[in-house]
């Protein structure tokens, strides 16, 4: 017989067949009530067992956490909650679980700590929270595909080992196959990278941008979806040293036709979530609701999750310049009161998350997309404005999450450009390749990057990003 | 006005509307028409400049190359091979392509050897061979998430940086934030990896298999799509130390329901391209066509490139076990008349390219899945058959390609898989996690890996597989 998944069984409407179901139980009450669930969904079905007809050295068979398939005939259901339910004929179990052995992990079926959840990475995803997450996650990440792919864009994949170190992004971790302080020394007593995998020192990427700016030229629109890398000592919730990026990147698209991309963009995925992922997605706005009421008033949160993403969908994003920006920071209550960590003072000042955060949870109180950054804060790549400081950069500031997004209009200007590394002591030599977009039918294009984990946190209501990546990387952690 | 892209334009049936369109010229015949391309499709609009009244300096502008934006009208073509052009009202220079530079370059328009165009790889995708393979690699993507979206499986990103080294598919590149040469030594005189990022010796990933099996026995069906690594000094064609792996994962499937699942997702995605993606695949066809004019007529292929492709989705594979294989080739012309490099003498032996190659081109004609390999030549996770010395594995071998797909039902049994893991001694301290998935509610589960650049090579009809994706990483080679 076809097994069906528990999805497919809760959504049948062809009562009183037989059916094959296959999963895990999670829970098994009164000797009769099996609650099965194999990761289709949130939901367990019910599977009501005929106890009295069955074998008793199988009942105990049946813990949590144990597989089984069930024979069965699908019935409506008597009890609250489901509509269906399993009338058992036959329980087999395919893989036991020990309940003592079950009580030690985060599969016994109480309240844990994120943190163990996190050291038992490798179980959590049978847990409610993780296999929701990670639903989401994945629909989101098709949302991102399909989204792009609809829209006449083509998907890139740029190198993930590198042998530029020009991105200027960020610390980068190093790629070898030399053996630990063992790499080979040249006539000078150098390190003889030309007997390195490569012939040279490589890095891990930590930006697709300049090789998919190569591609807009060519392929007009395109957008890279990849692991990227940095190699920065930040223990916070926010920073992963492994995460993953989505990078389009538009020949002929301005600033401004840059912040529509990414507005419409982000609307659509999220839209994709709440139509796709209903079940999910009000698990988990009732999992933040019990979280937040451990938490004193004034830090709740005025909305729901679901709430905050249909604000997300049907609100405009203020789109405010940097200039504007620090007008208002420098004569805000905070500020005065000098209950920012970082005063603002003058113009020029690098914005940090208090001040994103003011900006967006107190002042606008919606998504804040802001521009024209001065030129000193930003990366190399970016144009020049008229007025000589600033540079057509965009960050877009999400609620809870700050920046969410980080773009530019590329300086499409060959002259421009190469002032600008020279400035910077960036040498031509080693993005030779880069100036030659510039050298060969330049036109405008602009891109920007969009860090998928902190869409996962924002769209499932997480607060710490280890928990919306299956196998988190940060300092001190590559476990499993 | 709204830019339109090629594409749209060449589709469109509504004659007579204003239009603006951006791209590079491809080229400019008789100071009178411009073949635009913006990459959105394999073929360019023709332009046609009214001559007479365009100032002469912008027509000197109109180089190959050169970046344009063209206002003008779409009309019913007059020419052969298209049935729309645009009558040009006006034409901006956006980027120059200087005619004395660009005869340096790919962009040149003559015919390039493939090499050439690899030493320019951030150019070759304004030609029409390299915009055609990213295109189909594109869509070939997009049908690889839609195909498991819509048959219920969750994408997971298992880690690129893994502190794990058993997961036996090859050798592995270090990573790590050590100066090199200078990392630091523990009282014992050894490295002390405790002080590097991760506070363990790490490895970039060989597979995700381990990790998505975890994934698979929470969430039933699982696949990964990423970047996986081999530092094995292969400068072959069918070889890089950087491709994307597609790896799904699924709960409950034997080797039976693995095989269908390989052939009915290689079938799907084929489909797709056939039916998404007629221009560049005509295009591919006719250089494939050219390639093989300058062949010996016995080397050329019987089938053309779609026809090939529809081959695949049209027939069923060949299902043959190891042993069958082995029979056959003991007994065939090649290992008879030695003309094998390596000879088949006994049950046990690995296959070699040609051996597969003779089973999958001269013998079935179609493509091949192999089966219930012996345990000595296949990795320790995969299913011991009750023989005792078979493993259920399996590789679809496809005809120019050879190893496309490589997978096997999994060892779900506890002891049996402590045996295999001893007597290759593999600490079980380093997959503590991989042996709890046995521990609680183990089940049978299979999945298997397919290198998706393998993938886009058999599509695109290309023989080097530095050509199918944007910037290659080969032995002694990590340029852009």
């Amino acid at each position: 017989m076809k097994t069906s998944s528990v999805k497919e069984l809760l959504a049948s409407e062809k009562l009183l067949q037989e059916v094959n179901v296959k999963g895990w139980v999670r829970a098994f009450r009164s000797n009769r009530f099996i609650q099965l669930n194999d990761g289709s969904t949130i939901n367990s079905i019910q599977c009501v067992v005929d106890f009295e007809n069955t074998d008793e050295a199988l009942l105990k068979r049946i813990n949590t956490g144990a597989a089984v398939s069930i024979n069965g005939t699908l019935v409506e259901s008597q009890g609250k909650g489901q509509s269906v339910e399993v009338q058992v004929t036959n329980v087999e179990i395919l893989g036991d679980a020990d309940p003592d052995e079950v009580a030690k992990t985060i599969l016994q079926p109480k309240r844990h700590s994120l943190e163990l959840l996190r050291q038992q990475a490798h179980l959590r995803v049978r847990t409610n929270t993780f296999s929701a997450v990670m639903r989401v996650r994945s629909a989101l990440s098709f949302a991102v595909h399909q989204y792009f792919q609809q829209n006449g864009f083509y998907y890139v994949n740029t190198p993930i080992i590198t042998g530029s170190d020009a991105e200027g992004a960020g610390e980068m971790f190093r790629v070898t196959n030399f053996e630990t302080n063992k790499a080979p020394l040249n006539e000078e007593g150098e390190v003889d990278y030309s007997q390195d995998f490569f012939g040279k020192q490589t890095n891990l990427t930590v930006s697709g941008q300049l090789e998919a700016e190569t591609y807009a030229m060519g392929l007009g629109k395109v957008y890279t979806f990849g692991p990227t890398f940095r190699a920065e000592n930040s223990n916070t919730t926010r920073h992963l040293a492994e995460f993953w990026m989505i990078e389009p990147e538009v020949a002929f698209n301005d600033l401004d036709a840059n912040m529509d991309l990414s507005e419409d963009f982000i609307k659509y995925v999220l839209q994709y979530v709440l139509d796709n992922c209903k079940d999910d997605l009000e698990f988990l706005e009732n999992r933040l609701l019990q979280e937040e009421k451990t938490k004193p008033q004034a830090e709740r949160s005025e909305m729901s999750l679901i709430e905050k993403l249909r604000f997300v969908v049907d609100n405009n994003f203020k789109r405010v310049s940097y200039t504007e920006a620090i007008d208002i920071l420098r004569n805000c209550k905070p500020n005065k009161k000098k209950k920012f960590q970082y005063l603002i003072d003058e113009w020029g000042a690098d914005l940090q998350s208090e001040h994103e955060r003011y900006l967006v949870e107190k002042h606008f109180k919606c998504p804040v997309i802001l521009f024209d950054y001065p030129a000193k804060i930003k990366a190399f790549y970016m144009r020049l404005n008229e007025d000589g400081k600033t540079v057509r950069a965009m960050d877009v500031l999400f609620p809870g999450i700050g920046e969410m997004v980080g773009g530019s209009q590329r300086e499409e200007r060959l002259d421009v450009l190469k002032e600008k590394m020279a400035a910077l002591d960036i040498p031509e030599e080693e993005l030779w390749w880069y100036l030659d977009i510039r050298k060969f039918g330049t036109a405008v294009h602009s891109g920007f990057g969009l860090g998928f984990e902190r869409l996962v946190l924002f769209t499932t209501g997480m607060s710490n990003i280890r928990d919306v990546i299956p196998y988190p990387r940060t300092p001190q952690n590559a476990e499993f």
